[in-house]
């Protein structure tokens, strides 16, 4: 493990140990670590190969371990944590969404959400909770009331490490830790605020080694990257132009982006862009990238244009983030992809979710920033008509459905009487010849 | 289609057309019917490299219809309305939940409440409605307010369908009705109760040209099959000893004994039995089981033996069902496959749902139901240490939390104070070296 896979700053290039680290900041820079890995190099068709032939072999239960020799080669098979994630629908875009999107695009939906815990955190979560297994960690702990608090519970909970989650007492909801509670995960509720918790996790794992499971560990970038492995598969072995993110901390584009330079890496052929989404509540990385000159940004002109933002409301909470932890990797991922950003506005990202809806998917309102995004990087004339595009749907409708519960909808309608006839006339329908 | 599908009375062998019926009834004798199909006869070898085959072609979307010749074979393809349904996770169990089981079983679960609209209705409706559109119908409709009506209205959505939900005024939650209000679907409120909404369905059915998208539909039924042709391929086509399920209206046992009979006929080694699961608040197959000779019951002696109950209290709300639709077929096919029935109780169902997501899986309590049942089971004998074990999963947890919402857990803390010393004394940390 040590010597196939070591943590790598990104800025200056310090070395550290990937078992060892428990703070995922440079000691001599303060930027984020990428994992690297000493992976072999092949010829791309022996690598299709092999990867096709685990689909076909009996028992095979995780789509993100089947790319374990590119994921974590050097992990040994009792360390892995697995709860079958990864082998999520992909599936072509309805006839609705594709017209609200317009472009004439080639336009597929990669359902993340279909997974254990209902997100795409399942992803990253399986390979970082396999890390603190290999590392001999016995307790992790975060500070999340959503996806990552969930998934972090239930990898813990497969794995039997304990795991504890940090939150502020009275501004949370017994339906925001259900699945943490759930999992049997420990809530610690303390007096103050969502900030006042984080120091304390710090302590928790400086002091008395605790693990810290949230975005700051790359651990978790390396599980993402199988969103790319496997759509290239089920493509056979033929990327897309694009791939379409929500951004909030910025895992998606980091992942994508560094599984894509992987496979050019071993020699196959990569014409996929990254197109970041972010929603108008939220959009540090979209504003940047603008002032940076757009499509004109280069690496350097976005990083110095980059600022913080204060976040505005949005249904979207999951990507409600100003100041994203892996904001350089965006940057970095972007930028090595020649991909884009896109803003999406609020009545829009809500739109989206009710039009991908009537074509069958209830997704979360983060994928809705995505389909968003994707419409106005197509009347930008950024996105080709006939491009083939893969939208990451990063979450269940159903762990999100709080903003649609309310929905005054016009197709909820109370009939005067039981009569069928009076049911009939309001659906509107003719007696069968 | 007519040529190579069509209905056969269970009870009298009347046949109908597939794409004419509409009440799902025998005329002659008022039984179900099954749907029959002139399958092709080949070695099993051939039917399993053709499956496999199909495994790793590109853009497969579906791991329904990729049995398409087993389930729907004279379907036209345009027909075909997919959401991307099947392709669920097959994942072993974990320690905790098999050491609460016992009898050392291979025991894996099936979680079919990782499909489009998170259970395992999407199988069923999938094909359900890719009849419907063969059929040239352009309304469905049905009475529910769970998983039929969220499964009924998304592949309405997807087939450009119109869909209707007819459900008593005053008796329904937004929760309820969300995902059926999301997708599109209309939703009709009528003063009265739910039994008063059945005979408007039928006038609708009847009069009006609707096509009813219920629980007698057996077209369903050959979708559900897919659970057993799965899960054959998933072990390299040695099916498993057992398979497990809630026990509701009875569609499950239905579709996977008609799909072992359909295996066996095709050269297949099948030596699976069915445990078909009952919760004690609705069991009358489970007790007219036991007064039939339970092991020792024969067809004839469980049919005369079946009565319908009065339904109790459950948390396992989706198999409340006193007089299951399809009963007849479960005992039929029970018996077929030399199964047996068990019985959960209240008690142990809810905690079989919370050893389950101890170890990182949240499902509903309609599996809860088919894991009590099991251990009962195993206790009983039944089961035999070693078997290989397949639990059918129905649902994802978060379509059925509201009862584990207000869970008291003792996980959840509330500190004294902010400070880092004070949590990690809740947590009995020791401070690192």
């Amino acid at each position: 493990m040590k010597v196939m896979s070591f943590l790598q700053c990104m800025a200056c290039g310090y070395q550290a140990d990937l078992l060892l680290e428990r703070h995922f900041r440079c000691p001599e820079c303060n930027s984020l670590f990428d994992v690297c890995h000493n992976i072999k190099h092949q010829e791309a068709w022996r690598w299709q190969d092999a990867f096709d032939r685990m689909l076909v072999s009996p028992m095979s239960v995780s789509g993100v371990w089947r790319f374990k020799p590119w994921i974590m080669p050097g992990l040994a098979s009792r360390d892995v944590v697995t709860l079958g994630e990864g082998n999520v629908p992909i599936v072509p875009a309805g006839k609705k969404l594709c017209d609200w999107i317009g472009g004439e695009l080639d336009l597929w939906l990669m359902l993340e959400g279909k997974g254990p815990t209902g997100s795409f955190k399942d992803f990253g979560m399986s390979v970082l909770v396999s890390v603190a297994k290999a590392a001999g960690i016995n307790h992790l702990a975060c500070i999340s009331t959503g996806d990552t608090s969930a998934a972090l519970a239930a990898y813990c909970a497969a794995a039997g490490i304990a795991c504890t989650v940090i939150l502020p007492l009275g501004k949370i909801t017994d339906e925001q830790i259900l699945q943490v509670k759930m999992f049997g995960a420990t809530v610690i509720l303390v007096p103050g605020s969502f900030d006042d918790c984080i120091p304390i996790l710090n302590v928790l794992v400086s002091e008395y080694g605790v693990y810290p499971g949230n975005s700051l560990n790359p651990a978790r970038i390396e599980g993402h990257q199988a969103t790319v492995f496997l759509a290239a598969q089920f493509f056979g072995w033929q990327l897309p132009d694009w791939f379409v993110v929500p951004v909030g901390n910025g895992s998606n584009c980091s992942s994508i982006g560094k599984a894509l330079r992987l496979m050019a890496s071993q020699g196959f052929k990569v014409p996929t862009h990254i197109l970041g989404c972010q929603s108008t509540a939220a959009a540090p990385l979209y504003r940047s990238w603008v002032r940076a000159g757009g499509p004109q940004a280069t690496k350097e002109l976005w990083q110095a244009a980059y600022r913080p933002v204060k976040v505005r409301s949005t249904i979207a909470t999951a990507a409600r983030i100003g100041n994203p932890v892996s904001w350089q990797k965006v940057v970095r991922e972007v930028m090595s992809s020649h991909g884009a950003m896109a803003l999406a506005r609020e009545s829009e990202l809500r739109r989206a979710v009710e039009v991908c809806a009537h074509d069958g998917h209830f997704v979360c309102p983060q994928s809705g920033q995505a389909f968003a995004g994707l419409r106005q990087a197509v009347k930008k004339g950024l996105v080709k008509p006939g491009s083939r595009v893969v939208v990451v749907c990063t979450a269940d409708g159903l762990k999100f459905n709080a903003p649609f519960i309310g929905n005054q909808s016009k197709r909820v309608i109370t009939a005067g009487d039981c009569q069928p006839r009076t049911i009939a006339k309001i659906l509107k329908l003719q007696r069968a010849a």
